[in-house]
């Protein structure tokens, strides 16, 4: 129970062709959908999956993300992901993450807190005690050696930089707009250009409130340093749905 | 050379949480984008994959897709495509994919018509005799119970049923929008209320032209029978890039 190769997950991937961006670099996006997938991967088989949650009645929300790259895997090159439990708190837990190329270099990290929520009341369960306080024999010291997800800040009265619509592909099956379709979305506020000169360094989002099919959101954008863009998105002209904070080199 | 499973590629897949509709299912840009793999897989390991024809100076271009299913896997389901060539004629092949459910009952099946040109003229090339005509050893006669790809015709005078500008996320490699981003943006022309009453039968993309980073779209939309949906898209009020045709049931 206690040795490491059981605490962290490994899992193999490969940078698919529609995966890449123009620059033939996987997207943010996917390398997001990739590292959420992991994270349930890890918690499925040590009992703490989302399936395993919905029985009684539970299940993970993600609070925040923040990714940290020196690079991104090219086109058709293998990478793996690896993810363990950093801490475990009552209403929170830290999930972090290595990416590692193809010749077993680590070229990333990423941070994640994630919340448990009851189905049915919506609000958050005590992380210590449910399923006998298993997940905490998890927690590991593995080294992740990138900044906690940091404070994300755009004046009320930024206009907005891009608005859209929820439609049908933003939607999942909770009825919700995924979490990877904001990353895209608040990417594609940047001309071209912007990728054309330079990488993203460090990506965050933090995870505010949900937005709904037919929401129209709109994301205010304002830059906070000579390559930092800070993004927060609105649903419906009030509520925020969810803020980003994008770092280019 | 001529056994069947070496001319048969079997590719397992599983439907992954951020890959679903809100209905659990699928999504058909996902599949679209799972059958292409495929035939890039089942073409490298028999010698005829981009990355061989790249050296030579030439690359395959999907010109046709047609989809016809009788359900879409669930979140978390396995899954598996087979693809084979069906014909090779001297500017086109017809390879065929067939979609295979976790009990290994087959649920749909795929056509795709695919060109190979030459990357400096951009010009047609003979698949017969290139690369002394290896392509035609792989040519099986598996069944494929679907029509072939049909006729496509939105008449002139449709306004569109939405616009937008390609961006960042759009891009492939070459620069192009890419093949799975014109399905995503014509699914989301119909209303949610459509995916919650009925399901996709069948779906077909004609790709006509590329269109680029910056392009104006518009999809214009023509219903052509109680549940058949004609979709043209456009690139700056001018030029026609794809073909759709959607067939609820």
């Amino acid at each position: 129970m206690s040795e490491p190769e059981n605490k962290i997950g490994t899992y193999r991937f490969v940078a698919e062709p529609f995966h890449v961006d123009f620059n033939g670099r996987l997207t943010m996006g996917v390398l997001g959908n990739h590292l959420l997938n992991c994270a349930g991967f890890h918690a499925t088989d040590r009992g703490f999956g989302i399936a395993t949650l919905n029985e009684d009645n539970y299940t993970w929300v993600l609070s925040r993300l923040a990714v940290e790259l020196d690079e991104m895997p090219y086109q058709y090159e293998e990478f793996s992901i690896q993810t363990w439990v950093e801490n475990v708190y009552r209403l929170f837990t830290d999930r972090n993450f290595a990416i590692i190329n193809k010749d077993g270099k680590k070229i990333g990290y990423a941070r994640s807190i994630w919340a448990m929520i009851n189905l049915s009341t919506r609000k958050p369960a005590d992380l210590l005690t449910l399923h006998g306080g298993g997940i905490v024999d998890y927690v590991c010291k593995e080294p992740c050696p990138i900044e906690k997800p940091s404070r994300i800040k755009v004046d009320a009265d930024v206009p907005p930089a891009g608005t859209l619509e929820a439609r049908y592909s933003d939607i999942d099956i909770n009825g919700h707009v995924n979490s990877i379709r904001y990353i895209e979305h608040i990417l594609d506020l940047f001309p071209i250009e912007m990728y054309q000169t330079k990488r993203i360094r460090r990506f965050e989002m933090a995870y505010v409130a949900e937005s709904y099919y037919g929401d129209k959101l709109a994301f205010a954008m304002q830059q906070a340093g000579p390559d930092e863009y800070h993004v927060e998105v609105k649903k419906n002209d009030d509520e925020v749905v969810c803020r980003s904070k994008v770092i280019f080199v």
